[in-house]
Formats: structure tokens, sequence, C-alpha cells
């Protein structure tokens, strides 16, 4: 249940885990992350200009799908998948086979712990992903599995098994995740603070998830990582990943998963341009205010036992709900649906085959 | 509202903030403390045999209690201050005029930073409580409000002011504070892990509130602060502080305020033996099962809007719904009523005046 003594080496799972990667640029970064990444598979997603060639470090096993990959695999369902935003991402949850995604941003190198050595973030992500979360009672020494903790006085012992973990929400060194008002308001400020923690985000509590560092269980609920529509031709941009956490968080929490927040860190390397980041915004700062009562109260009815199920009830209410908010959210409802569709054919049922244009055949 | 580039000094709140120790030995370890604590008024609440004398080093400002002291001063009410237990910390919360109380256990002493620096623990408490709390929506980079930290990407900004903080929970280096079972399995542990942030425990969600490191502001929620029936006579023990923190979760959520955890940290010396602690803790193990879901499941009425009125009602719903889990809940049950008359009459609303022997008279 809680750590053992003797510490247990982290899997690799290099069989089981994909590395999925947006970008718009060659992907040099890479160099940096070589000795944790190259036993993995990546999925490239290329955005913008589909004719550009992304130069990728020689060595590393990869598969890249630019817009014309994405609109000849999806057809009309490609409509879904977002064009000029880094949400583009999701395509590569949806077209991987492996049970475990990683996500970084191109602009995201090795950081170091307090110690001065490289952190592996990969291997805490996997740590975080294959032990259980505590999402039912808070654990105030943070992660009981974690060597040398345990869960404290008062912990009720039915809760100590926790729940499966299904997502590992991974921070940031140097710059931090800020929105482009705090951003304008605070340009020179970097985050230093190496915290040595790992925890549970409490059910019930939403949380912004960030995709710059991000890992989890696809088979658990990889259905509701969309990160819905942004950028070219949307009103929105910048709230993809916020979009994908919330949905995320209220499946997991009505199906008894776990989301857990902290270690590792990366190191992010460079601001956005925060005049570039606050148009993109401004819509989603005014609509958030809605979004967020609306995600806090939404529940899902006892029949959606699948993440699927819950996606398209979400969906449902995302269009009963918010669709007067903007109609923009009616639009995004039906690209919620779309995605599910489009999901459900790459990823047919155990027993079917998904044919190569991504049609599944029982 | 977040943290101003320019780091402003934490006031000492000497005439605003008493020490609570209880303690049944000589003071011997405030000789550690004596740089931090002795601007402070300390209130020491002695247990056990009233005819024992208690040593407190020179120089420090106190007033102390024994048992023949809280008999005479509460009456009858005396019987809802636990004997031969920790738990007769809460008299001194009752007896103070301050606005903030900070209580520690007397085997616990100064923990060093990760630098080497010995830690204020009562310094961070004081920014904890000074600066608001975040119970509505979980940031990821912890403490918004602390020096080089700030909201990050998708928080809301209409809940970016926070709610006022109750409770500073600390928490303690060295042997950590778990529960007799883990004790005997785990005897070696310790916790050497230093974790640099302080969170809100989001609205919604209970935790194991430990007594050993704790503030709180006693006008916010000093009456909820009640350490229950424990030790001499009665068939539980080490569930004091748990019961007050359960009750007092509850109630600031009820009423919007919040609660913090994290640093600061003490250097906690020594395990309490744990098969007497077996003996204490037997009965709320097994208990705990049931208080949990019914602390998570209790509401409180819009009309409850004084902490008084929250925890009379929290009386009232523990008689009905705890006491058919054991007698001793209906008993209580009547002490918590108990207490809250004990504490007006000590406590007289604003204009009224308390007479020596604890009578309040308008």
């Amino acid at each position: 249940m809680a750590a053992s003594p003797a510490v247990v080496p982290t899997p690799l799972l290099k069989d089981e885990l994909d590395i999925v990667i947006p970008t718009i640029r060659n992907l040099d970064f890479l160099e940096m992350w070589r000795p944790f990444f190259q036993p993995y598979h990546l999925i490239i997603v290329q955005d913008g200009d589909p004719k550009k060639t992304i130069k990728v470090p020689e060595g590393f096993d990869y598969e890249l799908y630019n817009r014309d990959d994405i609109n000849r695999i999806l057809g009309p369902k490609a409509s879904c998948i977002s064009f000029k935003d880094s949400a583009c991402r999701c395509f590569g949850y949806m077209v991987s086979k492996k049970k475990y995604i990683y996500t970084i941003d191109d602009d995201c190198f090795v950081a170091k712990d307090p110690s001065g050595k490289n952190i592996n973030a990969l291997e805490q992500h996997i740590k975080n992903l294959l032990s259980p979360s505590t999402p039912f009672f808070f654990n105030t020494l943070y992660d009981p599995y974690r060597d040398g903790a345990d869960f404290v006085r008062g912990y009720p012992f039915s809760l100590r098994e926790g729940a499966p973990t299904a997502v590992s929400h991974g921070l940031w060194l140097n710059i931090p995740d800020y929105d482009a008002p705090t951003q304008l308001v605070k340009p020179l400020e970097r985050n230093g603070r190496y915290v040595d923690a790992v925890m549970t985000i409490p059910k019930g509590t939403l949380f912004p998830m960030c995709g710059m560092n991000l890992a989890f269980d696809r088979e658990l609920i990889g259905p509701a990582m969309y990160f819905g529509l942004m950028g070219d031709g949307q009103p929105i941009g910048r709230y993809d990943d916020m979009w994908a956490g919330w949905c995320t968080k209220v499946i997991t929490d009505h199906l008894g998963l776990g989301v857990k927040t902290g270690l590792p860190y990366i190191w992010h390397s460079k601001a956005s341009n925060p005049f570039v980041n606050l148009k993109k915004e401004y819509n989603g700062i005014f609509w958030q205010e809605e979004l967020i009562p609306f995600f806090q109260s939404a529940a899902l009815p006892k029949e959606a036992n699948t993440v699927q199920k819950c996606y398209l009830e979400l969906a449902k209410q995302v269009r009963a709900k918010l669709g007067k908010v903007d109609g923009y959210f009616n639009k995004l409802a039906d690209a919620m649906v779309t995605w599910i569709e489009a999901w459900d054919e790459l990823n047919p049922p155990k027993g079917a085959v998904a044919t190569t244009n991504g049609t599944a055949k029982k």
C-alpha cells in the first residue's frame, strides 16, 4: 500500500508510452532530452503549413503528422482538430496505440533538481501514474506512496488503497505558466522554487491543467483529453489544455480516478508574447467566469460508466448551458461529439479492426 | 492581490497572539525557542496532577492553568475540558483574549531549512494567517500570494481575492505524525523531506489536522477549535485535534474561510509509545470510518452565520447521526454544547464584561 522500504526501480514502459509533441519548428530541443526520450516512440503533430519540413534529430523513432495527414486520416471529422494552435496535439493522443501518453512543448528543456542533477521528467511521470492517487481525503505529508512518506494519523484506513491515477500534471521552473495579464504585470517573474512534492487534486476541486508537461493513462482517460477548438478560425486560444483539464477532472471525479500534480519540473525556456496571448485569451478570460461554475456543478448520471459516455453527456450539457454564453460553445459541443466519433473509429473496441483510413470494422 | 515585488516584513503581532502549550513537565524546550517566542505571552495548560510544579525558563511572560484552575474558572462546565490528554489545550484558546493562537507540543523543537537556517515557525504561521487562502480553485504553483508566485493561467480572475485565512497547519520534520499501526509497522521512518510549499486545503475536502504545530485566527474560528472529550474516563485518545479539524473544516467551508497547510516545519523530537497509542486510538480508528462520511456530508443551514451557531448545529447532527455509532457521541455532543456556553461566558460579546469567575455580565 504505502512505499516499501526498498526503492523499486521505475519501469521504462518503452513499449507502452508515446511522447506527443506539437510543433511548428525543427525539434532541436530533443537533443537535450536524448538520454531520457530516445527509448520511446515520438508522435509529432506538425502545426501550420504542411509544406514546411520539420527536422528531427537523428536516432529518434517517430511518426509525424501534418495537417494534410490529419485531413486524410480523419476526413470530415478533421474539423474537430484545431489548426494553428498547440491544441492540435490531441490528434496525437488519438492515433497512439499505447497505454500512456506524455506530452511536452518544444520550448521545454531538462530542469535540474536542487542538487544540480538533471531531472528525468518522464521517469517521475511514470512513478506518478503507476502509484495510486488519494482524491477522497487530503494527506498532509503529500503523496503517501512516495518513499519515506505514508498516510498520517487520522487518515481513514479504508481510503488507503487510493484510486487509480489517470493524470500526472508536471510543473515548470523558470518561466511560469501565467496568463497574458499576469505576464504583462510581472514580466520579470521567474519560478525558482523547487517544491519537492506530488499531490492528488482532491475530488470535487478543479484545477488549471497545463499541457506543457503532462502525462496520462490513455486507457483510463484518453477520450476526455480533447483540447477543443482553438486558434485558426476560432474566437479563442490558450484555453485548450484548460478545457481538457476541466472536462477530465469532472470525469475522473465521476469515475473514481485520480489526478496528481507537482513533480516533475521541466525548464520552460521562454515566455510567449503577452500581447499576442492577450488577443487569444480575452474571450476565455471572460467566458471562464461562467465555465468554472458550470464545471463545478456538472453532474454525470450513473449510466455514464465509460469515459466516452461521460464525455458525450458533458457535450450535451455544454450545449444546453453554455450555448447561451456564446454560440462558440454550440460549435464546441458538436466538435466534442465528433472527437469521440473519431476516437472510436481509430480506437475500435478490442476484437474490432481499424482500417488505415481510420474507419473501424467489426 | 498577489505578492508585491518588495518583500514586506512580517508583523510580530506580539500583542495579538498567544502561544498555548499543554504540558505535564518542565518547559525546558522553550530554551531553544527563546529568540522566537520570548516576545509573546504564553498560556500554559498543565495536564495531570495539579500539585506538580511546572518550571518555566526565566524571562518568559506566561500564565499557567492547572486542573484546579480550570475547575474553579469553569465550574461544572469544566466537564467539557479533557483531563490526562493534550486535548486540555483548548482551555487555553478559551481564556485567551488575543486575536491569534499558536499552539505547539513540548516535544517540538526548532527545525532547520535546507540552507541550515533555524526556522522561525511562528513568523511563517503569521504570514500564512495574514494572507488570503484559495479554497475555491486549486493553484498549481501553490500559495499564489507568496513572494515569487502568483495565480497561473486558467485561474479565474474573480477568485483571485481569495478568502480570509482561519487556520495555518504546520508540519513536522524527523518524527512524522503517524497513527499507532503505522508507527508499529515503520518504527524507523523519519520525515526528512522539506517541501517548500504552503497550500490551501480546497473547499469540500477534509484533512487530518494535527495540533502539534498549529495556528489559527481565534476571532474567525476560535469556538470551533474544541478538542473534544479524550483521555481520562473516555474511550478514546489522540483524536482530539482530528475532531477539531473535521469540525473546523466543515465550518470554514460553510463560512467561506480558508485553511492552509504546509510550511512551517518544526522538529518533532521523539515518537510517543505506539503500544500506548494503539490503546488510545483503536476506537477512533474504527469510528473514524463512520465519522468521515458524516463530516463529508454534513450540511449547515444558511441561518448558521456565526461559528457558534454552526458549532451548535454540528453538535445536534453529531447527536442525531453518530449517537447510534456509540453512546460516547451523545456525551461528546453534550460537551460540544457546554464548550460553546463556556466560550461565550469567557468571551462575551463586545460591550459585555466577563467576570473573573468566567460569568459574563451584560
